[in-house]
């Protein structure tokens, strides 16, 4: 069905079950849909903008509160809204990396993590992850003393995925991030995978800052995010501008560098701040979407010849899984070949599987009922039975 | 009426004539508002994104085809889509300037673009206006001098707004660009008020990088823009990722360390996307608009005491207007002061002017047709004549 005379209307999720690794957290509630049809116009929340003319302060709607509410939300003290987790990543880069700076990620981290860097010239050191695909705190401790030995000064900033977007596993977030603390390593807790999908305590954690992502796991238009940090960084990565031009004299008040002044001045802004209230509940339901994913993980390690590259049992709905021994074994005689599977899965409604992909591939369960948990997994299973591949009970 | 249980429906430009300076280019087509609905979901454009993983290699939606045309309706070589004009500024400033460099703005430069330059240490040097608010290519010669003077180089980097934000008066981009060639300074050319509005011709012009604001002037939501550049200068401001981690040995194709990866991924951009063919049309039309805001500046100069502060006659929809010597002497004695005005205003269905504003303010007839614009000249006569202000023919 077309849209517009351009391209077609989009209706994956409301026509399949999408496991596509990257959308399921971002599908909007439907406040949200109604907010996004309300406030569609381009600079639709600054109607009742006033001094000292910045998005945090407008209370109509409320923006002001809901900046509260997020920094509450993570239990941070500030946050401030931003053009998706990587613009977070970005901003907080600026505010402490310089040209060849030593700076720590880990063997699991995004890349945008790492284009942040770059673009502030800093040098990458990596904390490796174990055989399980873990990265603990002594490969983190190790990688400190390393980086000490190599700079002659620890790391400006750690950059740490508490649920990887790899395997989605569970990294120990509190123990490394206490760690750093002994070498006054500011931490930024990256929760992509994690703020609006399941409770994050920041200040609990031991992290200075928290980026969330609007529209991978907040029920948000993209580009949307989140940067919370301390009441102690908040002067340090929103500090205001302080430039005073030479001619004019012009001073800007109390815009944000990192910032760049404004964010999110429409759609994405009012997607986020009409789902938060669902969001807020849904994070406390966090174990009845592991229960459903953990489901159709059983079912698929049933099938024989597959294998979970994630941690198991699992503690996340995002799931990397081996299929070279199953479904990739029916695709080298299959006439479809590598296609036979997600088109087995189209037909049976299931969306989110790139076309081909019968090797190495990931899911997430994220925002399932039971009853689509279970169809979800009854239809591995039929479509491993169908290509006589062998299913224990 | 309540759009979700947190906050009202907006419903301005449904039920009023909005004159609101920085909101009339980026109201959405009838498409774009399809499109809003159709992609609203965060990753929304994502569904077919395949190898290599890039926001303007996606076919369906016809992503990539819209990049093209994005550079070749600025007469550019390359573009790519941003999430506001301010972080096209951003990319092209993280680019090209460095610790204590001197970068030229104008008098007249919105302050984002003062914000970029903040954000990487640059010295900001200003070209200052004339008696008529306008920036002369004498004026940019000089401060081009005395910059070379005062660091012993010219400026690395020089923005140029084409109509400035406080007046929207019109500068001779044309012939400053000649003379920052001659130094071999890069020109970004500011098209926040005129890409989606006018028509913009890049290469004509002579300047390097040419940014556009998609909720500001290109009827799409908030936010995006677009940044679009020379084949010679796309190697530098969207150089791709160099970077290869130490301990896993991680490379990341071709995305782009500027642009963060992917900028726009969902409601964003398709709304840019559905406009975009309407867009392409209503720029043909510059001349009916500037007739509507010149019918409404006529009007407003038969009010005694009235003074146009802005060029005349209009080159834009734009104007800034001076009625301290007319509504702000109605405001010393009126009842309700400083706010009769946009009282009066809103009781006849004119939104958009902040309330109070009574003295200097801004309005744009942008996108109204003859009627409105005829029925907004009368109500401001109305006005200033139901307060015994004298008007002449």
């Amino acid at each position: 069905m077309k849209c517009t005379g351009e391209f077609d209307v989009r209706d994956i999720d409301e026509c399949c079950i999408n496991i596509d690794p990257i959308q399921v957290g971002g599908r909007l509630t439907a406040d949200a849909m109604k907010a996004v049809i309300a406030y569609g116009d381009g600079y639709s929340v600054c109607d009742q903008c006033r001094k000292p003319f910045r998005l945090d302060y407008i209370r109509t709607p409320p923006l002001d509160q809901f900046h509260r509410d997020l920094a509450a939300f993570v239990n941070m003290d500030v946050a401030r809204v931003v053009p998706g987790a990587r613009r977070g990543f970005q901003a907080v880069a600026d505010t402490y990396i310089g040209k060849g700076d030593p700076v720590m990620i880990t063997a699991l981290s995004h890349y945008t993590e790492v284009l942040a860097i770059e673009g502030r010239g800093g040098v990458i050191r990596e904390i490796p992850k174990n055989g399980e695909n873990i990265i603990t705190a002594d490969a983190a401790a190790g990688t400190i003393e390393q980086v000490v030995r190599e700079f002659g000064r620890p790391p400006v900033l750690l950059f740490l995925d508490h649920y990887d977007y790899q395997y989605g596993n569970c990294h120990p977030v509190s123990d490394i991030a206490k760690i750093a603390r002994q070498y006054d390593i500011p931490v930024l807790y990256n929760g992509a995978y994690t703020v609006g999908i399941m409770q994050v305590d920041g200040k609990g954690l031991g992290v200075d800052f928290v980026v969330g992502s609007g529209h991978k796991s907040m029920a948000a238009p993209a580009p949307s995010g989140m940067l919370a940090t301390t009441s102690e960084r908040a002067g340090e990565v929103f500090r205001t501008t302080g430039i005073r031009t030479d001619v004019t004299g012009r001073t800007f008040g109390i815009k944000e560098v990192g910032m760049m002044g404004c964010t999110l001045m429409g759609v994405t802004l009012m997607g986020m701040l009409a789902s938060f209230p669902h969001v807020r509940e849904r994070v406390k339901r966090w174990d009845q979407e592991l229960e459903n994913g953990n489901l159709v993980v059983e079912t698929l390690r049933s099938i024989d010849g597959t294998v979970i590259k994630s941690e198991y049992p699992r503690k996340h709905t995002l799931t990397r899984v081996d299929t070279i021994n199953s479904f990739d074994r029916v695709a080298k005689t299959h006439k479809k070949r590598g296609y036979f599977f997600s088109s087995a899965l189209k037909e049976r409604g299931i969306a989110g599987i790139i076309p081909g992909a019968t090797k190495v591939w990931k899911f997430n369960t994220y925002g399932m009922n039971r009853i689509q948990a279970e169809y979800l997994a009854a239809t591995f299973k039929e479509i491993a039975e169908e290509n006589d591949l062998v299913v224990s009970r």
